[in-house]
């Protein structure tokens, strides 16, 4: 937050080309890639995807999307406004989307461009497994996309070695500064096919044929970037390097382990398929006959913590409780699950007072060790 | 800068959407417009471009475009990409575009579905007339979007008075906050058009038929909004609307007479067609034999002062001196004509010492009576 407090300079001023080459630099230790083209767009997360999307699809390719939540929807969605033959995989909510059917489609397919699928599906709490899907992806000569805007700095996320061709995040997630920009990832090969496309890409805002001069060597200006998300995002990438990755996915694992453990001590079950769920993010399932939205308003005016409700399919069945980037830390275990006890033993639901802390101490410890 | 500090709250929590009601109201004062539909886009200047022209023209929709500097350039362009057949007006730099050109051009369309064209040219400094070219468009069934992006907060601008149909603009003009959002405003004739489309909204993240249900009461989430940036434009709004607009233009118009008056008594021609100059930002000729980068450089390391280069066709012939929104203030002029005054003179230009201030001054107290 102090960060943003710097001097506002121009967007192109020699100061700020700095500040530009270390947030490139720290985003491709955090995206885990060697690519060139790697930086922020000057959007919030579905800005992201909407620059790997408009940049890659052109009107009448075949692509291949996973659907198991409300940003798998979105990439479909989106490609669809594209013009792009959509070979549409669909899961049900909370469960992953099976790599084999992925292939399939792309089996399906004659000349597939592109796969897309979520890493880490806010909507449900499922963490997708997406290397197996990004190698059939490349067996049929397709490229690999990624949604990483929950996954990215909370859970192992390899571009490079999962060889992963376009990925977008955000900032307020995994990071850890406020939402403003979209951090995004393009290999060679995704670059190619953005240099070889026959259409102008649709959009100029998130064009990366333009873009690319600006945050590369060139410097040529595109437009304005939000100097001040800048800054704070220069700032969150230096604390992220300084904690590590490896210490971050160990806090996220840590910290999840106990609020599910404790989740489970209160006698609520988890709504997310089991050896899937993802640490940042975890769906609980509402029990009958409370009131969902009074809990979470409660929660809100009374310990000024929030949480999501359930989307589509999902709507007044979960509860979905973040704990990821700054807000992973075991006070926030603590107060969500002392806090919900009390809302919901208020309500009527039998609770064995005592026993979700203990299983969230024992798990957090397990999990320490 | 301060408001930024302010807790960073979810998009949907109800201390937020409070944030919100109160920008939409004071961002109708500034835009002078009624309008429903008037937020700010999340994403710089540029974003508020494309939000405007994605949502507006469907492919082979024929659009009278008038480019006479970089940003009409950039209208042309972007309606380029999404298909639309193109009228396009283009005029030297530096001067406006003949309104009565744009008439010829809607007359040869057949069924022209808008007009766009900037109000204040960034790269040469010309202050357009917009007013009968709304009626031009109007009388032909077109719509009028106009380029507001260094004119908001500077120089009158009148939405509904001059019936403009949609406009965006940038935050860190003369709005004086940092950048990261484009207030954008559409009147129900446009959004008419939005929700009449044939064709979906080539983008996702621009989509005014999501983003206004976002915006509107049915606070329905679309993406996260940038919060942070949303506090600093509030504040910034509060700010301007406390000053009042027409003392605001007047503090514009005052500053500018010194500087113009200023340069003039160094011996420094101005850029822009006589009539026709913006007060916010003033193009100025380079005299023959100096270097100009080395000029820029200097004001910039020796005095901290950033000015602009000439663009385009005006690259290497002009500087571009901003005084906007915060920074438009008598001792910023003081400064720019002193620096530039000592800097010129180092390199051998003939100047007769004091003239300038003196002119400068006079002309400021001249404005102010």
């Amino acid at each position: 937050m102090k960060a943003m407090l710097s001097p506002v300079v121009g967007h192109l001023d020699p100061d700020f080309v700095k500040v530009m080459d270390s947030i490139k630099k720290m985003l491709r230790m955090v995206f885990r890639t060697a690519n060139e083209i790697t930086f922020p767009v000057s959007g919030t997360g579905s800005a992201g995807m909407e620059t790997a999307l408009t940049n890659l699809i052109e009107e009448g390719d075949e692509v291949v999307i996973g659907v198991a939540g409300v940003f798998g929807q979105r990439l479909a969605d989106l490609a669809t406004r594209l013009g792009a033959r959509l070979h549409r995989v669909d899961a049900e909510w909370g469960r992953i989307v099976e790599p084999e059917r992925i292939e399939q489609a792309l089996r399906a397919a004659k000349a597939p461009k592109l796969v897309a699928i979520v890493h880490a599906e806010t909507s449900t709490g499922i963490h997708q497994p997406i290397e197996e899907i990004s190698k059939m992806a490349h067996a049929r000569g397709a490229l690999m996309v990624a949604d990483g805007v929950t996954s990215l700095g909370c859970v192992p996320l390899e571009i490079d070695a999962w060889q992963i061709d376009a990925c977008y995040s955000c900032t307020q997630k995994g990071i850890g500064a406020p939402p403003g920009l979209a951090p995004v990832t393009f290999s060679a090969r995704a670059m190619e096919a953005v240099h070889k496309r026959k259409t102008p890409c649709r959009s100029w805002y998130f064009d990366l044929a333009l873009i690319e001069k600006y945050w590369g060597p060139e410097r040529v200006y595109h437009h304005t970037a939000p100097i001040t998300m800048n800054y704070a995002l220069y700032e969150a990438l230096r604390i992220v390097v300084e904690e590590g990755l490896e210490a971050r996915f160990q806090r996220h694992r840590a910290n999840a382990a106990a609020l599910q453990a404790g989740l489970g001590g209160m006698g609520l079950g988890l709504a997310a398929q089991e050896g899937f769920r993802l640490p940042q993010l975890t769906t609980v399932t509402v029990p009958s006959g409370i009131d969902e939205a009074k809990v979470r308003a409660q929660l809100l005016e009374k310990f000024n913590v929030e949480i999501g409700a359930g989307l589509g399919p999902l709507k007044g069945k979960v509860w979905r409780i973040g704990l990821m980037g700054e807000s992973c830390k075991r006070e926030n275990v603590m107060l969500i699950l002392s806090a919900l006890e009390t809302i919901l033993e208020s309500m009527g639901f039998e609770i064995a007072r005592g026993r979700s802390l203990a299983a969230a101490d024992r798990a957090y410890n397990g999990a320490a060790a």
